[in-house]
């Protein structure tokens, strides 16, 4: 009778869970790399005082540089004996404002942020005014001259329900698919210019979002018709949709599990 | 008869007035001083490029380092052939989105940014939540644990008329006055745990503001009755009030003329 091999031990027996916000201008991206600075390396560097060693994180959005999250999750394994919210305390001692956890628990370890995550919304803040604003340039795109908002929400429309989505997408790695179902792509307007645009789907390909706003901002700037954006999507080509909006203006907003 | 001075040169006839915005965290406060960087010093340096030096500026409100703006309004010395809107996107290229020229325009020589202000409103920010938040920790002062809406409102009240500050005030020059008359004082809140304290006065003397929010939230923590402000200004003692809110908060928000 061959020996059964050992149960994990008690050291991960659960999983931390993360809500995190941050301000992702002085990031290279969420996703750790060599040699540069990114949100996921300080965050393991700070764990790593308080988790086994080492740690290795989940993440709902894997962000990029100069993208801010508000409702970032992340999960990593931990011993069921953790206290989280002394870890939260730790945490935001560490890395706040800059990174903030809003909340800290633990949670069954078949529970994984980015595998169990159902659907990621993220906003994308627009100042449409003369000129820039001073508070809001860290967070939003300046889009100054005139931009049509019964436009801009016509084009918003076609992007809902089931696509590929390869003409809004950088090219990932072969073989993957570029097909994904939007819930809803909606438009806000908060007053003095600022213009939200909100959008969730299962799951986003690469510079998605990013790709889908500067084709709507060409949409309200009156340099692409709302009814071209099925014809964009259809033809399943990068070259076919608009620039890719700024990283600022872009923050992951919420995950649902 | 004695020869009458001649009138200035065609060169000043007018004056230029910028109503501005500013991201105070990284200047050293308004007022230009040698070997640090200051708003009027690059203010200055942009304009000397498109006026004849020296420029010499005015100011509705000289703001200490970390504070910001978003209606400072300066005042200098211009020809009546300036363009101001020339002037206005020169500055906002070489200086914006960290200070940014809302409006540019030429008036009548007599109007001095500082000495026709009539009155000047700043508005103070609070997060009021467990954790702080990255996107206004540049902006506002985030104060964890309870503090009573009621008490902060009943607090502000007796602010309001003319007294002499010097209980919140830092001494200024020997024989100067700390007497203001106060013309508004009022909190609101926008959710979120956002919290915003509006005053306007005909002047403020030096970190008026910031020490009467300090006392402000001393009274919202229930560490300071309301009934004990009129007391603490009666005292006129720097050493009866409470600590100073911190610079970041703080904006200047408006001038009157």
């Amino acid at each position: 009778v061959s020996q059964l091999p050992l149960e994990p031990a008690a050291a991960s027996d659960a999983k931390l869970k993360l809500l995190l916000a941050y301000d992702g201008t002085d990031f290279r991206g969420f996703v750790a790399q060599p040699a540069v600075r990114t949100v996921e390396g300080v965050l393991t560097s700070a764990l790593e005082r308080m988790l086994p060693a080492p740690v290795s994180l989940s993440c709902a959005g894997r962000t990029d540089a100069g993208v801010h999250a508000w409702g970032q999750v992340v999960t990593c394994p931990a011993p069921v004996t953790l206290d989280p919210q002394r870890v939260q305390r730790s945490l935001n001692a560490q890395l706040g404002p800059e990174v903030v956890v809003r909340t800290a628990e633990l949670v069954d370890r078949v529970f994984d942020a980015r595998h169990s995550a159902r659907a990621r919304s993220y906003r994308y803040t627009i100042v449409n005014r003369d000129q820039p604003d001073p508070f809001l340039s860290r967070y939003a795109w300046w889009v100054p001259g005139s931009l049509d908002r019964t436009l801009l929400r016509l084009a918003a429309d076609p992007f809902v329900g089931e696509h590929d989505f390869a003409s809004f997408c950088r090219r990932g790695p072969v073989g993957s698919t570029t097909v994904r179902r939007v819930r809803s792509s909606t438009w806000c307007e908060l007053g003095d210019g600022i213009l939200r645009y909100d959008v969730t789907a299962d799951a986003f390909c690469w510079q998605m979002v990013r790709s889908i706003v500067g084709t709507l901002v060409d949409a309200g700037r009156g340099k692409v018709r709302p009814g071209d954006v099925t014809g964009i999507l259809a033809r399943r080509d990068r070259a076919a949709a608009g620039v890719i909006a700024p990283a600022h203006g872009l923050c992951l907003w919420a995950v649902a599990h």
